[in-house]
Formats: structure tokens, sequence, C-alpha cells
């Protein structure tokens, strides 16, 4: 019987049980929207873990905008029913009021981590991301998080913040799951219309080239990513923010890709601003 | 028989056993030196708790100046005996290597409880207070901190810590010990000479003086302040760096004093820096 817990107290008192009897406890944190990706990572914690606890919750400081907090999309009643059908033990859902009942002072400052791609576009976006995973770890207490790795630069955050701080929690990156097409699933792909999400995909193939000029041996990031940007059609309702490549720990930009990087791009199709990334190891020749 | 760890590892290791037995953890954290002040929190953790961990370990990242961090008393010996002596269970002596491994991407941004009083003289101390203490909790997982009321912006800082990050932890403010004529006791007053020795006590009388007029029914904190710092005698070794009333949650200026308050200051007595702090429920006519 699945547990629906709104309050941080309860939820700490349901998981103290388990806790002491040593089982182990495997987190995903969300902000529901539930999609096949966020299925995947409830399905690698069921697998690894003897209590999977999901996290619900759209988190309004990592919001740089608004409008994109209003249009977040909220399907609480969806999400339950995909979580039931993942075996999920616990669904934590709370208000904006509990996890947030006075303003906050401290906060969690990702430095240079957050520097770039979308730190660069979204002003206090990972401020805002790391603050709440870090809140989460502390309310849950989970043994393994399981984050996907199509959100990239969230990923090498959170990485930092476990590695940083010395938060006992094992991270565990689950690859993107993607349309047949190649475009990474995101709740955000549901504000497309038919035209938008005819010309999403062209994201994936931009990166997927970047992919192949790094795995043919170019070591020049800008070539790659110029040759990588070409593929994006020219389109009223396209706009690349962004495409660069970075290296894998810090996201720090590269001009000699020597080592493993990430190649990162951030599309906006219409209204709808769409990211996706691709890793790669160094050119074998290097 | 006391425990001495020095990293990280074992230091798990070691409190899992007690943990996983339900036994309770107390924890002090230190910068070492220790004077009878450490030894109260030592008392009260040992009073409370099944197993007191004390960790010693001169932080870099919370001084501001290079010839502060370098002339911080380091006694290690010494605390070992304070630590044996009053029945520490494990003392936690990392290397600055083992603290801070690779350069910190992620670190605690402490916001406005920071903003004034030593946040303002010490550019970036509360937030590599805030850090550190994070860090050590995320290493020791206790069920019990204890801080000194003497350190009381600190003390707020890592109040607001806890609760804005929700860590599982209990916050025990122990007070502040001192000498027969005043002084509170503190690592840097055996930096004093004989002379300024003479001298430092009057801090603390400065701060009685704002304590009996906002007793009295004094609820203009200007005035206070005023009447206050007239106690600090002019003399070429003092400078009195701040004296200040603050709210006791988010140490912010207060002008009418009409809840609880803090009254702190920060006096120089030649080259060591002093500091002290009382706190004072508001005039009863309020």
């Amino acid at each position: 019987m699945i547990q629906i817990v709104e309050a941080i107290a309860p939820l700490r008192a349901w998981l103290s049980t388990p806790r002491r009897a040593g089982r182990s406890i495997g987190f995903v944190p969300t902000m529901g929207a539930l999609h096949e990706g966020h299925a995947s990572l409830i399905q690698r914690a069921r697998a690894d873990c003897d209590v999977v606890v999901v996290s619900i919750f759209v988190n309004p400081i990592q919001f740089d905008r608004r409008d994109d907090l209003d249009a977040y999309p909220r399907t609480l009643e969806e999400d339950l029913a995909v979580c039931r059908a993942h075996g999920v033990d616990v669904v934590f859902a709370p208000s904006v009021e509990e996890m947030y009942p006075t303003p906050m002072a401290c906060t969690v400052d990702p430095g240079r981590v957050a520097q770039h791609l979308c730190g660069r576009y979204r002003s206090g976006h990972f401020a805002g991301v790391a603050t709440v995973v870090l809140k989460l770890f502390e309310i849950v207490q989970p043994d393994v998080a399981y984050f996907g790795q199509k959100d990239a630069q969230q990923l090498a955050v959170v990485r930092r913040l476990i590695t940083d701080f010395n938060v006992p929690v094992r991270l565990e990156a689950v690859p993107t799951v993607r349309e047949p097409d190649g475009l990474a699933l995101s709740s955000r792909n549901r504000r497309l219309d038919a035209s938008e999400r005819a010309l999403a995909p062209t994201l994936y193939r931009a990166l997927r080239e970047a992919e192949s000029r790094i795995a043919s041996g170019t070591a020049d990031a800008a070539a790659v990513t110029r040759a990588a940007a070409a593929l994006i059609p020219r389109d009223d309702r396209l706009r690349l923010e962004y495409l660069e490549v970075v290296d894998e720990r810090d996201f720090q930009p590269v001009e000699r890709i020597t080592g493993p990087v990430v190649v990162a791009g951030a599309l906006w199709v219409g209204r709808t601003r769409l990211i996706d990334n691709v890793r790669c190891p160094p050119p074998s020749h290097a």
C-alpha cells in the first residue's frame, strides 16, 4: 500500500522503522509530471533498494521566471498512478509552506559548476536546485539517490553538493530516455504543439553530430559546436540558446578536448525551452 | 579508551556501531585550543548523550586573514588531555586535505544572518563556518550538537543552517564561561599580554551596561549602545569595532527594542580581536 505523505515529521517517523531495521532507502526527487524518464529512475531504485521514496515538489526557488513556474505542469493524480504502478513505497508531496515555512537565510551556493550553460541563462536556478536537493536529502536521508543524465548540469551540481558537503548519499546517474525520434523525455515536451514537436528532435541530432565529430578525432571544441549548430534548421520557431563543450566534473568550457566532456545544448522551440546533452569520452588519439 | 581518528571513513565506520544500536551521539565541534568554555560544552554532551564526539579542526576557509589563521593556537596534545579528562569517546582531528581534498564548488551562503556585526568585518567568515559545520554534521551525523553562546552570531547562523536545510540535528546553546572579572573565555585570550589582559574585561562591562539599560526600560537601541560604548576606556590599545543591538533570530539591527535581542560587541585589544555578547529579554513595559 503506497503511502502519501505531505509533511516532514510523519515522513521521518515512517522512514525511521525501515532505517532502524537496516533496510536501504532509495530516493527519486521529482517535480512531478512524471514520464518514462522518471519511471526509469524509479525502476532503478526499486531494483536496488528495499524502500523507494519519490518526492513530488515543484520547487519555486529554482525558477527564474514566474511564468515558467506557473506554467509548469502539475498532474498529481497521474503521478501517483505512475508511482503505484512502479511499486513506490512512499510519495512525499509537501506544500511550499512545508518546505519553506520562513524566508530562507541559508542557501547553497553551487559555485563554478553553475557558472556556464543553464547557470548563465537561468539566474539562481542551480542555487535553488542545490538548496532543495540538500533539504530533501536531510529530510529523507536516503542511501541512494537517482538523478537523470538528461539534466546533466543539475547532476554535476548534485555530485559536487554530495562531495563537497560529505553528504552520506550515493548518487546514481540514470541514462536519458528518448522518444523514437531521439527527443529526450521532459515534462516540458507536453507544451509543444504538433509543428514544434516535429522540430524538437533537431537538438539531439545536433548533439549526435558533435558526438560523432569528437569520436572521429576532432579535438577543437569550437569546430565541434560549429558543425553541430549547423544542423539546427533556420526556423522562426527555433532559437539555440547555447551549445557548448564542458568538462564532465565542473562544467567549465573546454577548448581542446583531451578528457571526458559533456556537449550540452538548450534550444527554444516556440515558447518552450528544451535541454539535452551527450557525454563523450576523449577522442581515442588524445 | 579514547579514539583519535584523522580520517572520515574510519570515523563513520566507528560511529556506525553505536548508531545502529540506537545510542545517541553528541557532538562538540571545535578549533582546538580547548579551554573551560569548551569543557562546559563537552560536559553537557557527556551528561546528555551515550557517545561524545569532539572535532578539532582549524578551518582555513573561515579565516579572512592569513595572519590570523597562522597565529591561531594549535595545542593538540593538551586538547587531547582535556578530552580524556572529560570522558570524550572520539576525537576527530582531520587534516586540511581530508576536509578539503579538492577546491570547493558548493558552499553555504548564510544570507542575511551574516550581514552585520562580525559578518560585516570578516568577509566570508560565516560562509566558511556554515560550510564546515554542515560538512561536520554530514560526517558525524550527531543527534545533538553543542555550541557556545559566546559566539552568538555563529550560533544564529548554525541555527538557521539547521532550520533552513532541515538538518536532523538538535542544537544546544551553552552559556558563556567567564573569568572572575567577566572576560569571556576564548582561545584568543592567550595572545593578550598582561596590560592587554587587564583592559580586556571592559567589553563585558560595556555589554552589562547595555543589559541593565534595557532591563530598566530603555527601548532606544542607539541610546543603549551609546551608554555602553562610553564605558570602553580611551586607550591606544583599544578599538571598538562594533557594539550593536540585533534581533536574536536573524541578527538584524534593531532600532526600538520590543522583542528579545542580543547586544554584541567586538573589541580590538592590541592585535587581538575579542567578541562577546549578552542576550536580553525585551524591557518589561514593551
